[in-house]
């Protein structure tokens, strides 16, 4: 038997301990599916007193992270702390600069350096491995990385944040409010006090720019990404979007198109009657359309200590099953020097179908004036439905127009020229179709 | 760049066919992600003659495959001919006592002596993939080998066979009769001129055994699963389904009990709105459960030459990126040799929900007397429906039952009470129900 793999953890939070835990527990499995032993020999984290619930006492301690990465007996540097800056980033090129593999479940600091980190491992002859990043536990990257080479992906959408899929899916069931269902995740733990980077489509977009990446062979480009969150989502819209047999997701979609890559981030309508529509609360789903495999769905806990740590062991464990020195395949599926120049495609040109809910005054010719408009911008109309006030008869009433497939500039263009008109009470709301 | 990796494609079918196209087509595509060129150097096939669409007439041509895994210049043989026997048992044998490294869609042949055959390949230190053999392009052996390595499986599942799912699909949206759904899916090339081994559920099985082999770790046991077909199910069947909030498909089922792994494939009443309810025609899924990672669903296409040529060009791709020599794997995720010996669990002990449609004479008593050999047994019911006949008023009345969870041997037992009662009309149809 080789010997062990040394591993060191950086990062002892929910996905670090669970993590410890079992690796500690399941030594003897795992070393009979990886051919050797996995030994936790150094760990870092800020509390060194705390109690984990693992014992750590046999691996080094240290106090700074990329210390740790610089100096501890270890063949590979587990980075579970998080954030795009320093310690991680620093400490993360310290061990692949070291020669060492590098195992991160850091989402933002792929976004932000995850071009400049994969030079850095292939040219180390490391392995950078990053599964626990999108989607927790579901082997996106694995899928797209390995599984689809030799195809030409046409599109990566998903749920990709559990935060927002639980808030839409306690609106729909339960007919509550966004607030109240924010409320609700914040008790529970399934959003953060200040819950802005996870409903306000953030999070997603990081996610979006490494499957982009993967997807297309093009450099990671999280700031060229369209958002829209879903604090604007009202009880309104879900129910019109059910009568339409529609649900609305937070989507993350990125898209090969004639001008470049789509990337974008926002509530979305798709079919009931589909798949990932019933991906409900917190879970994870991605889908992968490719040329040659197809359609390639998958759907599992985004996130949570044990699944993250899941995709984690997965990482490590492939390190283990591979012999020290062998070859190591570029970790954003072709060498970071041949990945393409990412080239964005405008959002006004997207093409799609689009939802779009007026509230109006109640006066004669509005109907008229709005058909107008759309036609003028040469949209054409698959549903236009108006509802009673039923709280007040003679008060506003409400439009709900479905488009056909249009162009977004169109699209904007009518609902300006509608605003235009005087006769709309409050913004109206527009939300982009996709189907799968 | 390391030399072209050198495969040799046995069967030159719709896949084998598609595979040479896209490796011919994609060349630099391939050589960019996985860091050396991949070359077809030799093919066998049964017909030289026929057109394929594809140049081959730089690769060496071998009228037998055994001969051509024996002697061709290669270092991946190709499996695709299809069968348990030879001669593609003796050909992978003959490729792998050689040190070749082996690909193969070939259920039939791992079902049979899959355990053997990754026993030869670890002895030789070769690579033995096989991700098209179970759902296509499905990435499940993948998920199952490498992504969940550490974790404890409690079970797998899932919709393996497109001819079934298309069929149960089409009953249930056009109201069609089983007869007529085979018939246009004979048409329609879902199904082979003699369907039995696709509906009966032998191929089901086939893939199922694979999966629980590496989900438990157990050796692959084919021959000890319990089989049911859908040729029994009925348009009566679905509809009550459907009013049940059910919907019926062929699951093939693999479950770590105490008394051993249950091993079955039946059809089953899922959730009408869980999501593998909404895997329809042809498409297939898996799902896996184990305990750390949670449940993870995989969709997508699970035949076709394309999509199944996407899992073999996957599992190509492997080969070509690990360094010639690198440690390999054990092909069944473990060492063949530490596989657990199979122990059956019984059907007469599995446990679970069960729906039972009985039609009964149009008389006195006779829910009392179902209602009491229910009890009589200890079976708790969640529903009991009785039906009017609408054609004929006073003639032969449908029961549905949904049971409680309980124990297979209890409903059959209520069951052959309930037929020696003599008022049953025809039998009494039993379909379990699975809950994700």
């Amino acid at each position: 038997m080789t010997d062990a793999l040394k591993i060191g953890i950086a990062g002892l939070g929910t996905v670090g301990a669970s993590l410890a835990k079992i690796l500690a527990e399941r030594d003897n499995m795992l070393a009979i599916a990886c051919g050797r032993a996995i030994r936790v020999t150094a760990v870092t984290a800020r509390d060194k007193t705390r109690d984990r619930g693992v014992d750590l006492s046999n691996a080094q301690w240290f106090d700074n992270p990329i210390e740790m990465a610089k100096s501890a007996d270890i063949d590979v540097f587990v980075e579970l702390m998080g954030g795009a800056g320093d310690p991680a980033h620093a400490a993360v090129e310290a061990a692949l600069t070291r020669g060492l593999h590098v195992v991160t479940a850091n989402k933002a600091l792929l976004a932000a350096h995850g071009v400049k980190l994969a030079a850095l491992a292939e040219e180390k002859g490391s392995i950078l491995n990053f599964e626990a990043a999108v989607a927790g536990g579901i082997p996106v990257i694995k899928a797209l990385r390995e599984s689809l080479t030799g195809n030409t992906v046409s599109r990566v959408y998903g749920i990709m944040n559990g935060t927002c899929n639980y808030i839409l899916t306690r609106m729909e069931k339960e007919g509550l409010s966004f607030a109240d269902c924010l409320k609700d995740a914040q008790r529970l733990g399934y959003a953060e006090a200040d819950p802005t980077f996870d409903i306000e489509g953030n999070d997603t977009a990081h996610k979006l720019s490494i499957l982009t990446s993967l997807a297309f062979g093009t450099e990671i480009a999280a700031d060229d990404i369209y958002l829209e969150g879903i604090s604007n989502i009202s009880i309104e819209d879900i129910r019109a979007a059910a009568d339409l047999r529609y649900k609305i997701k937070l989507l993350g979609v990125a898209q090969k198109t004639d001008s470049g890559i789509e990337q974008r981030v926002h509530p979305t309508m798709v079919p009931r009657d589909s798949v990932i529509a019933q991906v409900d609360s917190v879970t994870n789903a991605v889908a992968i359309e490719s040329d040659v495999l197809g359609e390639l769905l998958m759907v599992g806990p985004g996130a949570g200590g044990n699944a993250t740590a899941s995709a984690v062991m997965g990482d490590i464990a492939d390190i283990a099953k591979a012999r020290p020195g062998a070859q190591v395949a570029p970790a954003l599926g072709r060498p970071a020097k041949s990945l393409a120049p990412y080239t964005r495609a405008g959002m006004r040109s997207h093409e799609g179908g689009y939802f779009i809910r007026l509230t109006v005054e109640d006066r004669a010719g509005v109907f008229a004036s709005i058909a107008t408009r759309m036609a003028e911008n040469k949209i054409s109309l698959e549903s236009i439905v108006q509802r009673p006030n039923q709280d007040d008869p003679d008060g506003p009433k409400t439009i709900i127009l479905v488009t056909h497939e249009t162009m977004e500039d169109a699209v904007r263009k009518a609902v300006a020229s509608i605003k235009g008109e005087g006769y709309l009470v409050g913004e109206p709301q527009v939300i982009r179709i996709e189907r799968p």
